[in-house]
């Protein structure tokens, strides 16, 4: 997955489902809804997490039990803009914004099937390091 | 769904994908594995309430924040074969095994993508209760 | 934690906290209660494994990342006989049923502070495997 | 809770218990870590969710069933500086940032039960809606 050039943050509420070169599709789960009956903003977090670590898995090599070098959350953030329900499917979809010596910015945006608007949009930073001592380390080589 | 007739429960471990007329699929995520990088047993609970849900809401017409007659589980079981691990897909299928007057009990199988064998299997009993005050009622309408 | 001698199966209803020789207090979560506005059932299995897993590290020397041998949940079961609702606190007690030479049962109950009467109890068997193998391994050292 | 007045944003790192003037301990679950042994950093979003409604039905009378006006997430963020691992006891502390009139900005610190640094900081903004239209109110007459 390439690095975005012109990554226009102004508007995330613009975003659509081809602005991310990467995707999978969630189904909901029953609790994933709160009382309120949509699906609680904390999940989005889980799902940030998983298309995530599945494409480090599926392209990077990454493997969470043993690899040398791991990724830790420094920092997240997300925006909502409308509500999902279960037992909707909800469409993911990931792109890289920025890339360091020793980190890594994600754009995740969260679709719900069968609907055009995008429902919220994520921000992830990965930090690269070495597994146990916590040290950063160079990486990214899996973007390019 | 109709109920099972012949509901063969001495074998759990011999179940196959056939033998469950209703299914869905749920794509695992990071935060399902634990520290022993498995999905942990807690999980599996939430999707049979997930798959059961989901039929409820689709073919019996349930709208959980209004609906005057609810669903509550009484108890639940489940037999553990072998483990999953995220980034997997997972198979569940479900069936009716005994159909009571104010309760169902359902079986769920679980099956990794790819795989024929059953990773595990739950035992749900619903009954089925009037919103707010807990009251048992008839119910059942939706199994023929 | 000694195993129970007389452990009266038949009235789970009536188990009190003064049964269980280990207790903590969980406070619950928002995103525990469902759409009916209690905790979902699911997150009791959640904190069946929080108690025991807390018991084998605060007792029994398990260390999750690299002990050689760990514990599998092999089958697990809970009834419900009332609900709870966050933000309550829940008050866990554990108990040994039975000891086997590669495995051993549980019990847990699950009490509202505040409240006498018990409002779920759940069975969790674990077996004792060799890390990584999964080739069950005599064990149970940890209660006499 | 009244709202800051100097809230110095600069420097979270930096933040103790006595900045937060409401505060509740939140015992870690088994299933809170992830593969990589730390409470996984999508958690810690539950446990803001978790303080904020605690507070909100304790102190501002919510009663999130039926209340006219509810509270509806439009942004979080949280950085992370240093993990937690089941199974710590987890100290939070909240404040108020900023009150609109219709929404309100939270800060959230957690701490590790035992230790004196913040381990992170979560910002949260809700907006007050009311139930079902999703119209924004006036609000926030709890804080003063």
């Amino acid at each position: 997955m390439s690095v975005m050039n012109n990554n226009n943050n102004n508007n995330l509420k613009s975003r659509r489902r081809s602005d991310y070169p990467y995707q999978l599709d969630y189904r909901t789960r029953w609790s994933d809804n709160d009382m309120y009956h949509h699906v609680n903003n904390s999940i989005y977090n889980f799902l940030f997490d998983s298309i995530i670590n599945t494409y480090l898995i599926t392209h990077c090599s990454l493997h969470p039990p043993t690899s040398p070098q791991i990724f830790l959350a420094v920092s997240t953030a997300c925006t909502y803009f409308a509500p999902i329900s279960f037992p909707a499917v909800i469409d993911l979809g990931l792109r890289v914004m920025k890339l360091g010596t020793a980190s890594v910015t994600y754009e995740v945006g969260v679709f719900e099937r069968g609907a055009e608007d995008v429902r919220a949009v994520g921000n992830f930073v990965h930090v690269f390091v070495e597994r146990g001592g916590g040290k950063t380390v160079r990486g990214g080589d899996c973007w390019g």
